[in-house]
């Protein structure tokens, strides 16, 4: 076969794909997430891939991300199949199935849902193409407690804490708080006013500024107060009477300030650094109506938000009648993944899952190798057979190269005795297989749920 | 806002999605599956959903299946993604894998991969366009051990067992048994044969009969002895010795039959029925060169195969120059689980993962109840807070409804006691949240490799 016959494997750019070493990483970080949500009750909710075009377009705005199927092979008979995309979200198809599944559902729903989802843009440092969302909603029918606008965020906070992520803070705001304080300025659109002021991390105070006087006209007194109520920023209910000092009133903004000020309250127990009111956080997505969150690296702050999320009071308004207000928030977890890694600040894990490597010390023990790999099995290791009889120096390599912590060595003779060696210290001693247990190297699944339970806080 | 403006919230057919206790159970088998996998040693690989076309059409024959991308919003500056379509299998995939990464891989690889794949076909009783597989492959430079031929059968196996499924066997066969029986009776194109027995199941018998003599033209007594061959079937390797005694010999066939007879001797232990040497089984797929699997449901035989697989010598090809012979087996989940469902035999789990709803006796009681529940959830507890001060039996008929096991009820003053309700027994007694525990409902997490092991034939 020639060069040019062959067809080059690689990658397509935004769409990641890891070494065995790392995704064993990554699950473990899925396990942990779920562990965390679950216990809370949240229920596993999984959709498609794919929606209708009219379900993903329902709400207009976000139509250009979207990639839609075609067929390679069209059957002109069937086209059950022609108006279909994939999700670029977890919220839109939330939306749908909660609308789709109403009547057999339990309220208020609480669901998480960890998936894949797909952009067609530009692939850029921390934006992917395909990539994994874990993200929690409750949604409730005509009415949702406040209750769990702190408790969506101290999941967040106990999950992120448990995976050891560098220092990163969540910001809280409250849309109420941003349109009850435009309008208590006399301004006629306060929307545009929070799509302008979510524009301030890539165009700073000026650019803000010069849109508001400029775009939408407002006087520079006006404009001058916006950008204060942007600047306040601090840990605690505190903020919540910077912002009451700033002398601007308004039913809509004393009723967000009181449900910011609830929401900060709540999470009062979190560590100091954990949770800050934000009032410059705008989430420029229309649906949000209440608190909104927004969580930064520390030591990255232009990176993006790492998870984000808010109150809605309709989402799923475009397809049922009845009034589901909810609150949600996203993890984005391959953009944090990714970055630790870019960063090198994952500890990679080993390259298989197998704890004890069996040896085979000649073909005709194979068959004993065998039980004692079986036996080891049952009582509940990751155990691999070596595939042939061989050096027992190659053996050992393979088991060094993959990372597996012990060598077992069955006897090399009928009635012999067993030997497992401890490839970290070297030590080689005699041992029962029937009784014997490894020292843990890497996190079982059976740990995580301790993990989660550590990060806790203490109340 | 009119009904006309409604987008109704339809499923898209042959696209699956499950209500929540119906999720929780397809998220334990994968669950089960995983740990099963792992006890072997086999590693996690995750690939993207796509993969650029000329990877996916390398093989050529199966274009017709592939669902291409577009962006709905085509960036005319940027093509990058233009030319890739969903993965219809995870073998592909896996191969391209290997070749990209051939240099940081350990070899043998043993890799396990659960990921949904996409077919445009239309769909149909155990047909889905989105369909999740959970593939188990181990490829190796040069020359693969046989011994991998008999282990991957056997891990499916147990992993099928943990699962409870209704009976269901497994067919083994080998292509060089096949290839080289029809060589050994002087026929010039054994894979135009294969093809034609692949369609038993399809046609009969009699179907195939006249694909040999018409479309193939072989004589009458040859096409007697391809069908006498089809119809052998039996445990253990006393069909071995039927091959042999209807007289066609080759020295193709003669490796073919030791092959055959060492996996079935290798399995010899597993119980009675779970596997079979079924010389009908013929996998139509070309790349096969060996080993061939195909599962399937006793009770359901033309449902299709529920597992399925084999060994191959040249997967990579397309890719690599450097020879990688592998074995692998797939598993049909979602093809599996649907037919659980549709059949009523799947036991359903409750709506969320809850052990303990905590209630809210009153709201002056909210932060006391938050403590409690924050402190089952330390101790492991997966604890749903009630929303809101309620009727409690408001509150109790939530738990009720959603499935939750057990009702806490914190002190309805300071200093008062705890009480816990089983809502299965109805029983209500005293309780100390610093030392109770759950009665098992439903399985934990931990709980899944102890079911793993069980499913262990004891050697």
């Amino acid at each position: 076969m020639n060069d040019s016959q062959l067809v080059r494997p690689l990658p397509v750019s935004g769409f990641p794909e890891w070494l065995p070493e790392i995704r064993m990483v990554e699950q473990r970080w899925l396990d942990v997430i779920r562990s965390g949500f679950e216990r809370y009750g949240f229920c596993s909710v999984e959709t498609p891939s794919v929606e209708p075009l009219s379900v993903l377009t329902a709400k207009g705005e976000t139509s250009n991300e979207v990639y839609a199927l075609r067929r390679l092979q069209e059957d002109a008979d069937d086209t059950s199949d022609s108006r279909i995309g994939l999700h670029f979200d977890l919220t839109v198809p939330f939306a749908r199935y909660t609308a789709q599944h109403f009547n057999e559902l339990v309220f208020p729903f609480k669901r998480y849902q960890m998936q894949r989802v797909w952009r067609g843009e530009r692939a850029q440092d921390g934006r992917f193409r395909e990539f994994t969302q874990c993200d929690i909603d409750v949604i409730n029918v005509d009415r949702l407690p406040l209750h769990f606008d702190a408790e969506l965020p101290r999941m967040i906070h106990e999950v992120m804490t448990a995976l050891d992520l560098p220092e990163w803070t969540l910001g809280i705001n409250n849309r109420k708080v941003l349109q009850g304080f435009y309008e208590g300025l006399g301004i006629a659109d306060p929307l545009a006013v929070i799509r302008a002021v979510d524009k301030l991390d890539k165009v700073g105070p000026e650019g803000v500024a010069r849109l508001l006087s400029g775009e939408l006209g407002l006087p520079a007194r006006t404009v001058d107060s916006c950008l204060a109520l942007a600047r306040l920023r601090g840990e605690g209910p505190a903020v919540v009477d910077a912002v009451r000092d700033l002398g601007v009133t308004s039913d809509l903004l004393a009723e967000g300030l009181d449900e910011l000020g609830y929401v900060l309250d709540s999470l009062g127990d979190l560590p100091a650094g954990a949770v800050v009111a934000d009032l410059s956080i705008a989430r420029g997505l229309d649906y949000y109506t209440g608190t909104v969150y927004e969580g930064k690296f520390t030591d990255w702050p232009d990176y993006g938000s790492i998870c984000s999320g808010g109150r809605y009071e309709n989402l799923t308004g475009s397809f049922i009648r009845r009034g589901l207000p909810g609150v949600g928030m996203s993890i984005g977890l391959t953009r944090i993944f990714a970055k630790l890694l870019a960063e090198g600040l994952l500890e990679t894990g080993p390259k298989c899952p197998s704890q004890v490597l069996v040896v085979i010390p000649a073909d005709e023990r194979r068959r004993a190798a065998e039980t004692t790999a079986a036996g080891l099995r049952r009582r509940g290791m990751n155990v691999e057979l070596y595939h042939q009889a061989d050096k027992v120096a190659k053996q050992l390599r393979y088991a060094s190269r993959k990372g597996i912590p012990f060598v077992w060595f069955p006897p090399f003779e009928e009635g012999g005795n067993h030997e497992v060696k401890n490839l970290t210290t070297g030590e080689q001693t005699p041992a029962d297989p029937a009784v014997w247990v490894p020292s843990p190297r890497w996190t079982s699944s059976e740990e995580v749920g301790q993990m989660v339970a550590v990060s806790m806080t203490k109340r």
